[in-house]
């Protein structure tokens, strides 16, 4: 018997409808009128929320400190470093007024009288306003490391616009830091490339390749990016987080220099590195099924919640005690070396109606009590990530209230490495490694059809032309480079693409 | 003896350039070369995450969660409130152009084909842009009340700017709420003034008056408008929250109806309340003194900051030995129902550096530990808040390292109290009541001299130009009416400035 799932669409029939409706339909965000941006509804903001809190922590555990800089960049800051503008000027959000003024006409226009001077960026990343800030903080080596980060909103003007995937505004985190050598910075690039590795797959439940991009997808600016790359449910690449390593490209065009131990000016290493609300959008192509999303418990704003059945009548006050001690009890535990979060969803709406909101919005466990599990000390309980039993039937399970609580900790971390290992395998088993050359690639990608997934390549490194012309025949297929994973084996035969000797593994997929 | 002070200005010399020297000499913040926008440094911004954190705890725990709505609203949002406009349109940054273009002489300008054709600005407070998705959430009395919050930048150009206290950009929380009556609404609007005013006397130790702005001091657009107002060491009002009835204005403009239990549509009761980043410049100006910032414990990023004194020999590693586990005990401990939060700062500098540039920032408590303390199980302890003993010496007492621990949770609620105490004894000791008319009013002002306090008076709450005439009068003193405090005794009297009957208390003094 086919189930019928709560979501109007599968991933199978629409990819990108089903990941529309999982947004909508788990209040998770919706389009607000102003163009390119979001709104990010609670269940939405409160998944950042988590990840902000665990993020940070990685972040000062590794020695940064948190700072704030100025939204706007004024233009001439920009104008310094060519590359990184060559990368951006398309899209980038500008004031040029400071004062609105009534047009004559009921409307309302910007004051001709209050024009700026140098007209402002809206920033869409921060490098060249904390080089300012860093070149009046670094004198001396004994200055170095600087190590920060920042939380902020950023503006890229973007054509086509994705709800958490690609939107003119978008929330992130900007780590930057300066080095006294190539050697330190480099490390530092990839100490939190590995922070954005381990905190995809321990935090979100996420698998990544972690690796370096190729040349001509750096970071503006960058002598080499790296990346964590996720493969969603259709196959495609995200890349969820990078990790520049900025050499002296930057500290020259901002001037940060340092006296060093031998009394001689240097230019500072640069490194910055940054993961952004792209990544909720990366969680639910990860984790989403037909029913809606599944949230990994460690980034669940709710892990466990309570729906009474309330019948509006007598009994309905010895639920509602019932239910309170439960969460008290569960909220008294631990998991994952945090408290435990459930809720009570105490709402006046029917139960079975509050049931399927959660389960579209991914509660880890939804629990439901009425009178009957109140009489037998019983709390009916669904696990999100196996909603179905074999049947197709909804796969609750009443247990006994102590015997619940007792396990749910357990519960939880098990939803959580149950969601990774579904993502891993899934994952590993779509990179191919057995396409020989491009003639090859095309039948893959022909045969595998809408969902088909990376394939991974040996190849020569060639740049300038020979790169280009590589890049252009891969994009006929819609194909990008996606990284070169730290962790690849060994090279053991000719480039894929010119026949030449392999120097490394990289891999080629579809990306968002 | 006179003291020789940590700062190079004193309060009494110069209170506005003293107030700089404490953010520079704490590394507070510092100008950003971005017009009217400052960098807050990890000092400042970690006060800043411990406001965050604590409020952030009770805005959940009244019931509302967090969102992010876009920080762009379209011109036409802003037109459709008419006294909403005319009080924000003199100060707001306008986006007109969505890319740059090299302007042919080697720099950038906005290109001429990327006009907007409805020009952005960017949010100087969010109602409009929250008002459009409360119209799309809002359709039944089931749906209310919303309840939401949103932790984010906004922008209002200003002429003149003193960091934290008046930047351009700056942070803060805003919360925007609807409701079905009238009643719930003007209820919400003073149970979020009474989260504001504790959090200010708990949490940032800073004493406050909350009450009702008077009517031409209301926020633009609101029905009525409150505020908290702190007293600073120099006799000034800052405005350190405030919370606002907005009634149906907001809701009649941007159309957020609802069908009642009657089945009728009915307009929206909404509110709207706000704390910033200012709230740091209030800290500075009531717990600053001479020697820099006194941090109250519960907002201080690092509560215990433990200094080793190393002289480069094989002494050190025990130092450092012993310093780390005084800060695994201190970390063990539990203050303000939350773990306390102590530093080693291990930086190859000078103690007596180290010692001072922590005093300066305001940690509650300095530790030095050098080889002679590790012999004798001691350490040495200084209290920020009495830094100095009567003898004009630094306050640093010896004491065993074991009893040090065991008393420390102790001593930082003690600092927290005494600093409350100290601030409250001076609000409460510099409201005036006995002025009994104009006259006396510039009396007492030009008698009280630069540190003037507050004056509490009656008057009879005239409206229209007989208000506006009290206003310009007050004006020729640099005065302003600061709010009615909601404990204010009854009146007894004449109006202050009319002689008719008194309906009220209002507190009038000099305000940032």
């Amino acid at each position: 018997m086919a189930v019928k799932h709560a979501l109007n669409v599968t991933r199978e029939q629409d990819f990108a409808a089903w990941y529309q409706a999982v947004i909508a339909e788990g209040d998770l965000a919706e389009e607000s009128g102003v163009r390119g941006c979001m709104v990010i509804r609670p269940w939405g903001y409160g998944i950042w929320e988590r990840i902000q809190k665990l993020l940070d922590a990685q972040i000062k555990a590794t020695g940064h400190e948190n700072c704030y800089f100025p939204i706007f960049i004024p233009l001439g800051y920009f104008a310094k470093e060519a590359e990184h503008v060559d990368g951006f000027a398309k899209e980038m959000a500008v004031v040029t007024h400071h004062r609105l003024v009534a047009d004559g006409k009921g409307g309302l226009i910007p004051d001709p009288e209050a024009k700026l001077e140098e007209p402002l960026v809206v920033r869409p990343t921060s490098e060249t306003v904390i080089g300012t800030a860093f070149a009046r903080w670094v004198q001396s080596w004994r200055d170095l490391p600087v190590l920060i980060n920042q939380w902020a909103n950023v503006v890229r003007w973007e054509m086509r616009t994705r709800m958490f995937l690609r939107t003119s505004e978008f929330l992130w985190q900007e780590g930057h830091t300066a080095h006294a050598s190539e050697a330190e910075a480099r490390e530092e690039t990839l100490k939190m490339l590995e922070v954005y590795r381990a905190f995809a797959e321990d935090c979100v439940a996420m698998p990544v390749v972690a690796g370096e991009k190729p040349e001509h997808e750096r970071f503006p600016g960058a002598v080499a990016t790296y990346s964590i790359e996720a493969m969603m449910q259709d196959g495609k690449a995200l890349q969820a987080g990078t990790s520049h390593f900025l050499g002296t490209n930057f500290s020259a065009a901002q001037n940060i220099r340092f006296q060093n131990k031998e009394g001689e000016l240097e230019l500072a290493q640069t490194t910055s590195w940054g993961m952004s609300t792209r990544m909720i959008g990366g969680l639910i192509m990860t984790h989403g099924d037909d029913d809606g999303l599944r949230v990994p418990p460690r980034v669940a704003p709710h892990q466990i919640v309570i729906v009474p059945m309330l019948r509006d009548n007598d009994e309905d006050e010895a639920v509602l005690d019932y239910c309170k001690a439960l969460v008290r009890d569960l909220n008294a535990l631990s998991a994952f070396g945090e408290p435990v979060r459930a809720l009570l969803d105490a709402r006046a709406q029917k139960a079975s109606n509050k049931r399927w909101a959660w389960v579209k919005k991914g509660a880890p466990l939804i629990v439901e009590v009425g009178p009957r599990d109140v009489a037998g000390g019983n709390v009916s309980v669904l696990r999100r990530d196996r909603l179905y039993d074999q049947g197709g039937k909804l796969a609750s399970e009443i247990r006994p209230q102590g015997e619940f609580v007792g396990a749910a900790a357990a519960a939880l971390e098990d939803i959580q490495s149950s969601l990774f290992a579904e993502a891993k395998a899934r994952t590993d088993g779509n990179i191919t490694r057995d396409v020989a050359d491009f003639a090859g690639l095309k039948a893959f990608y022909d045969k595998a059809g809408k969902f088909a997934g990376w394939v991974e390549v040996q190849w020569s490194k060639p740049t300038g032309d020979a790169l280009e012309d590589i890049v252009e025949k891969l994009k006929t297929l819609k194909l990008t480079m996606r990284n070169v994973p730290n962790d690849a084996r060994p090279v053991d035969g000719p480039c894929f693409f010119t026949g030449a000797p392999a120097v490394e593994r990289i891999l080629i997929g579809r990306a968002y």
